[in-house]
């Protein structure tokens, strides 16, 4: 069984990992995302220590063009992050490490991870959704990644916005009100003035917050009709939040068609890092 | 090169052919939709006259049960449609005719169809949405016409509500102010009260119109990323109404993205027939 290396890209931390499988890992490092530069000099420096590697996947924060023909594949390409704008991410340790790379985003890496060895193993159509910072999704469909004209983002459809219970305007520069605007993690400090973490005992907040997370998965649901729903990132680590999302969307179906399963994903807080891995395979 | 059957199964009509492709047709039968006896005689009838054909390939109303593993494939299942409920349209016409049967949602096969020969040759992920009677939704990812869990169906995600312009409630049974209890054809003549047909002259009907459309089209853009989306159905025949439509999505989305080509189906209203002809060769 060949030996490979995955990366999960993050903004704030890049997670590297050596081995074949989530119980055989031979090194596992997680460095700071600071400059480019930088970042990728502590990468090749980890990989040249836990190397030789057979290949290496990396799932990355994006937006990313992840099209296999594009002069700029691989490049993590109009991101806000200061100075990551425009960056070449694959060809750079493709070149400096004399390894094929496979590339794709933080979210389908995820999604890969979660079929391979998580909780969508043996899943044809499914998707990971991740409720952090902001709102990202990728997918499975017909037992391959979805890409598409450029990749799924989730996090930008339109919802209802309940202006009466709710009158916050939303956090998405771009959109204002969209499902990442309202119910991401920035968008819960901004509407209520502390991190996720400290609006533990309000229940208000989070009745509010699993009903803008069920209307959005209630697109997703009636888009791609996938067999199962893993919900990940920080938010939903809010203990009693998924069960109330998963009642707000039995709700909000009304009985129309059976609501797929809606899950925690199982390699959480690895999903991704072991999703890279796996992508290796198809360098 | 074979001879196929196709039958695009509706709710008012069922359009059937034999042919090869569009420009090789033998024949093409419209069958109104009576009771599932009566109809599916007429069906029978016609490919006696007009066969001996390969195999049928059948893109039908639903809900259906399109899972080849099930012991009600080629069933319509929990259909409103007085009649028509627990109906076997493909295993009864699979033993009646003694011919092969391949069987697809409507939409599905409508982007099949235009898949082959239609507005969306050569592209990998794309989808065909039907703004008729109701909203419904077909699409192809990664090459292959997407099933999931149940199947697409588009019309009844949820979209902001524009409550101060439009207090109606939408015409759902289900969910009331859905995608299609707002912006479907059915919602348009209850809430004006004439047929769509009728409200050419009010721009007002239209731009409401066109931005229900393009929100639930958004959700669409950002949870499949299609490379196109095709808009057919009879609502879209409204002249002016395809332009409104782009420009509101392209709108929405504010340059976060490029929107994919919005555009009108090219077989139409054929995309389901000429479908099902192609989904032939997969029985």
């Amino acid at each position: 069984m060949s030996v490979y290396g995955g990366i999960e890209a993050g903004g704030s931390k890049f997670e590297c990992a050596v081995g074949t499988a989530p119980d055989d890992l031979h090194a596992l490092e997680t460095i700071p995302t600071t400059t480019p530069g930088e970042t990728i000099d502590r990468v090749v420096a980890f990989f040249e220590r836990a190397g030789p590697v057979a290949a290496i996947g990396i799932g990355s924060f994006g937006p990313v063009d992840a099209d296999g023909d594009s002069p700029t594949w691989g490049y993590i390409t109009s991101t806000p992050k200061p100075g990551w704008a425009n960056t070449s991410i694959a060809p750079e340790l493709q070149r400096r490490l004399s390894v094929a790379v496979a590339f794709d985003t933080d979210v389908n890496a995820a999604a890969l991870g979660e079929h391979r060895w998580g909780a969508a193993r043996g899943l044809d159509t499914f998707c990971y959704v991740t409720v952090g910072t902001g709102i990202g999704g990728g997918a499975m469909a017909g037992g391959k990644l979805l890409h598409g004209f450029i990749h799924p983002e989730f996090g930008h459809m339109r919802i209802p916005h309940d202006l009466e219970q709710d009158p916050f305007p939303g956090v998405c520069p771009f959109h204002g009100d969209c499902w990442e605007g309202l119910a991401s993690g920035r968008a819960l400090e901004r509407r209520w003035g502390r991190s996720p973490a400290e609006l533990d005992g309000d229940p208000r907040v989070w009745s509010l917050e699993a009903q803008y997370l069920a209307l959005g998965l209630v697109s997703v649901v009636y888009v791609l009709s996938p067999e199962r729903i893993l919900v990940g990132g920080g938010v939903m680590r809010h203990p009693g939040l998924l069960p109330l999302v998963q009642r707000d969307v039995a709700r909000l179906m009304n009985g129309y068609q059976h609501a797929p399963t809606i899950m925690l994903p199982a390699l959480s807080p690895r999903s991704g890092v072991l999703g890279a891995l796996a992508l290796a395979e198809s360098a």
